[in-house]
């Protein structure tokens, strides 16, 4: 065999099963090698940045890593900003970058980069590989790191790729964790019994179900709060599951949610900061006075030691749905009438569909989904975790290939939506379960916010230019027809529930624009 | 003055006066600066790659820099695609990055980048900014790098934005160029009096009309031809300018086009080096028993170099247009029947408009449309030359924009259209002269025939998924008027004659869908 085929018969071997890919001709022959052992399934990306927000979306999901294939610098440069969300989410990505044969990068070739130094930016681990058999350990090295929610970024030069070496013998290694430090959560544990007013800080996979569950009993022992952070990158609530609190996003109202703890405990959640550096505010939500403990480093298992935590608190084993899970109460009522932001998320809110997995991106329109108590059945819930627009609509892709059994709504702000609107098309030629909701108030709202906050409150005609999106108004209907997706435009809320009793009944991607104020 | 206004008043102040910009909050102080100073209009780019492919396309047409403005480092990482053809085509591009404020950096917030890591890759010139009123240096010490036909990037934390500082009092400073070595250049043309077969290699500066005409004088004298690099980044061609042959792409072939001479004189071209390495063929396309000559460095005035040259080997200092100058003959007729891409190049070169600015993005599709004598009316020609996909669309907004009394024909491939295809918004809101032909053989055909040479002449499942845009096929017709732009789809000559005559006539962008087999 030659590298690709070590690259690819390693992947399947680790157990990768999917890859989203732009490739060119430095790719090619992993392209090849694709089809020469069965196990992995390519999926056509239009642009880089589809491949990197499917990955996250689907590695999301499934906690597990999706494979990446990217052409060059550039073709990395393109991924760069999904990959970023995809850091912050600490989300496994296993991308693969393919490089000009190292005989030819010398010469400085029309496409030659520095791809290391872009790889550096958003990868916990990254390596150009040094011969071609050593790809096999290259890959199960970075497979290694993407269990630990890094991505990981091999990049492999096409001579490399087309060089024979031997066959795979590479031991998948052994589980990525460090084990855990009991002496210190028996500490924690006997510092929580004395103090008073504490919260739980949860996030990475304490915010899926058995991480949740151990939070739960936790929050009996010692009558904490559980929170997360502003942007969680996956998490799973609604009935049966506990009620965990969003820290808001402006930082004035985070520090006044967080103001009512002595003790933060952060369980697998970095220390909330502000998202940007207001004059006036502190970088951290937290004062000094406020005590931080922190359960686990990030190398080590949150989930157990959530569980090691509730073990140590004494806390009952097994706990019934009590008044603080949401149990699948009664839905709230379809609003009417002209379309608003809070009468979307209402609409979406009563009408969302069992174990549906919800992807949010949408800005200053969709806040409110979160916020009133959501009496739903039990869904995935993720959110744009690094702040790079354009992972909404790709991620969905990613989620629905990786869980299409799976009704996947993504909410989307119309601005975020089309930095990696190519993805439409990826959702149209898999035929995926899932529905766009544009929320089109036709404007960079945030930034319009934002602009009056810094004491502009009369934009001239350039700060003007820069926020609207007017001027055409985009017509997201022909677009998603354009890319071979039913598209619609609603501006009332019993048009918007119609046409999401259609998306939600018909199998294949929809769209819906919802024209909003 | 805060820092964001002295940014903005030096940058008027050295001419710059456009700004392409996807902005978010750390950069929101320069946007209010923008309405504060009059002098520059800002563009907004619905994705970033928008904003620097329209910055490198109307530092093409008019050899000085548009501003470009990006939101920090997932900003700046979704234009480096376009950054890096820029870097490519030695146009002058003036990159400027919000960063987050220096006090609030070290929090790591959700959306902190490595930015400098990032500008690295494509910029000659960088740098994070200071302190506020160093911010004019910085500004005009990026403008003078950038009249060197480099990408300069600068990162402006967003408390120097906001910071009081002096007024601007920083002197533009003196040309960028190093001064000519006249015994250099008087050496090269006694060399050159005795050699034969001698190529001239234009490139940057060289392939505008001031280059050509001293280029024709030196072809005059010592009976040279001219050639220039595959991909150049904007050439002058047609009526009134000499023939110029460009490489061509595959490294066989291109050897095959050098090895007639003996010396290679480049003026302002780098060495050709294939496109790619091909397991059998050299980096380098000429030998080493062929003579290389280099008029002067990058940092020199290649078209006074030429000029020098020209002096020094007693050539006529004006010349008649001769036989082997393209006298605006006799247009071709228009073809008939289904279009091919070959019918489709011949019925543009038929019908192409008087001073026409064309961008060929065009891959397979479009290159007949270079290869025949082209018996055209003067006009502009740029091509991807950097090989990073998505140039063409933004390319040709920027070529509008800095040239609104001229037709812009974007010659596009459909696969590489689909990158950066939100530039189309940019077009329909500003109301620009371009016109878009989309060569529709839905599959990235390169690809295709590059797994051909590689071997692979059954493509599996998944090489087929990799490499075809059908299933479904993309409708660009709705998607040019999601965007607010008349699309058409044509596949018959005569179909395609008549649209671009409505093209041409009506003003305001136009897409027309060519599909092809």
């Amino acid at each position: 065999m030659n590298g690709a085929e070590l690259l690819i018969k390693t992947a399947i071997e680790a157990g990768v099963e999917v890859c989203f890919a732009n490739a060119g001709t430095t790719e090619l022959p992993i392209v090849t090698s694709l089809d020469k052992t069965s196990g992995i399934k390519a999926f056509l990306g239009l642009f880089e940045g589809v491949c990197t927000g499917a990955a996250d979306g689907y590695g999301r999901m499934l906690d597990k890593p999706a494979m990446v294939l990217l052409h060059l610098g550039p073709g990395l440069a393109n991924g760069i900003s999904n990959l970023h969300n995809a850091r912050r989410a600490k989300s496994p990505v296993l991308t693969v970058v393919g490089e000009h044969a190292t005989w030819h990068r010398d010469a400085d070739p029309p496409l030659a980069m520095d791809i290391e130094s872009l790889a550096r930016t958003v990868s916990g681990w990254w390596r150009t590989s040094k011969s071609a058999p050593e790809i096999g350990a290259d890959v199960l090295e970075a497979i290694t790191a993407t269990r630990l929610g890094q991505v990981a970024t091999l990049i492999v030069p096409h001579d490399y790729q087309l060089a024979e070496c031997g066959s795979s013998n590479v031991k998948t290694s052994d589980g990525p964790f460090d084990s855990l430090d009991s002496h210190a959560i028996k500490a924690i544990a006997s510092r929580l019994r004395g103090s008073r007013k504490v919260a739980l800080m949860l996030g990475g996979r304490a915010l899926r179900r058995p991480g949740l569950d151990a939070a739960v009993r936790i929050q009996k022992a010692i009558g904490c709060d559980l929170l997360t952070q502003t942007f969680p990158g996956y998490m799973e609530r609604g009935a049966g599951l506990p009620i965990v609190e969003r820290l808001p996003y402006f930082p004035g109202q985070a520090t006044a949610v967080i103001s009512r703890y002595q003790v933060v405990l952060f369980a697998g959640a970095p220390e909330p900061v502000a998202f940007f550096g207001y004059p006036g505010f502190r970088s951290r939500i937290l004062t000094d006075e406020q005590e931080r403990m922190t359960l686990c480093t990030d190398r080590q298992n949150v989930v157990g030691a959530l569980e090691n935590l509730a073990d140590a608190l004494g806390a009952p084993s097994h706990l019934p749905i009590g008044d603080n899970l949401l149990a699948g109460q009664e839905r709230q009522a379809i609003p009417d009438g002209k379309l608003t932001a809070e009468k979307a998320c209402l609409t979406l809110a009563a009408m969302q569909p069992e174990n549906a997995v919800i992807i949010d991106e949408s800005a200053t329109s969709g806040y409110l989904y979160f916020a009133p108590p959501p009496w739903l059945p039990a869904y995935s819930f993720m959110t744009l975790t690094g702040g790079a627009l354009g992972l909404g609509i790709p991620c969905a892709t990613g989620a629905a290939i990786a869980c299409p059994d799976r009704p996947v709504i993504n909410l989307e702000a119309d601005g975020s939506a089309m930095y990696t609107v190519q993805a439409l098309w990826t959702q149209a030629r898999e035929g995926l379960n899932v529905t766009t909701l544009i929320c089109s108030n036709r404007s960079y709202r945030i930034l319009q916010v934002e602009l009056v906050h810094a004491g502009n409150t009369s934009p001239g005609p350039n700060a003007q230019a820069l926020t609207e999106l007017t001027k055409p108004p985009i017509n997201w209907a022909r677009i998603a027809q354009g890319f071979g997706i039913p598209g619609v435009t609603v501006s009332t809320a019993e048009d918007l529930a119609q046409e999401l009793s259609n998306a939600f009944t018909e199998p294949g991607p929809h769209l819906i624009e919802m024209v909003l104020p």
